[in-house]
């Protein structure tokens, strides 16, 4: 019955969120909570529907590759 | 005022979505609250991005298939 | 695996969630989606937390009590 | 800390989203909330996602027209 | 940057989700993410305010404990 | 239509709530938005239901007033 969405930025291959979602299972297998019972959502959004940290997320990487 | 947000499985045609928001309207009407106050949204991700009931969706329907 | 998250104004009783939900469930199986496959969530919040068509809800209510 | 999601209508273009998430950052800093400490997202369906106001978005916009 | 929102039934304790939390920030690390840049929000809402697989949630739980 | 739910730590006053609604309204007015389209939500949930940046925020705040 919990429902765990991951926002996340655009670009992880299918195998990388696979990966990472049964990491979460397990994460709750650890904490009593059959893996069964979960749901779990990948949103995932380009970079340029994100600001953190005080600036766009686009800025920011332009920033660090300089 | 109330906000409905449905995320769903990617793959559902328009007249579906168009259907299914109708019906929630009218839930919404049978239960005294006005179709015109409320916001529905589909948001909808790819079979990749969905675990359930303890394994990825992919998996699930490639296992159901067999 | 669709699941239906419903933010909505707190003061509902128990019973109204409960016919709407059920109203929600049906709306879902009038349009193929089984409803042992859905899962709803009411998430409540006070009037404080709430500001719709350009004005504090708490404001809006004020004044069309006027 | 503070995590503001915003559904819209898919088709602003990179530069309204920016401008957009700037003004709201400034709108945190305007009330004591560093900037930095706010994560925004924007979350874009398209026209046949959305009823608001009792219809499906894209019916209002073909009656709109007429 | 990630932003993971567990909708969970109310009611665990601050321990649980602590360590709940933990175990995810683990996940995320083991998947070459690192931990710093997730933000982690549980929102919890009563047994009232759930219907999962057909039914709401609390006439399930009375159904099994008959 | 645009729809706006800021997650955001317990405790801000309706003051508060408001300015920060008001000023957001505003961002949207200053981008061709007109704020009588959004509708803004505040879900407030209590610093135990939070990690960010690698820790509980309980934790962080305990380390901080050290």
């Amino acid at each position: 019955m919990p429902v765990v969405k991951i926002d996340i930025l655009e670009g992880r291959t299918n195998e990388q969120k696979e990966k990472l979602a049964k990491s979460i299972m397990q994460a709750f297998e650890e904490n009593q909570i059959p893996k069964e019972w979960v749901t779990i959502m990948f949103n995932e959004n380009p970079v340029e529907n994100w600001a953190v940290a005080g600036d766009m997320l686009s800025e920011k990487i332009k920033k660090e590759k300089k």
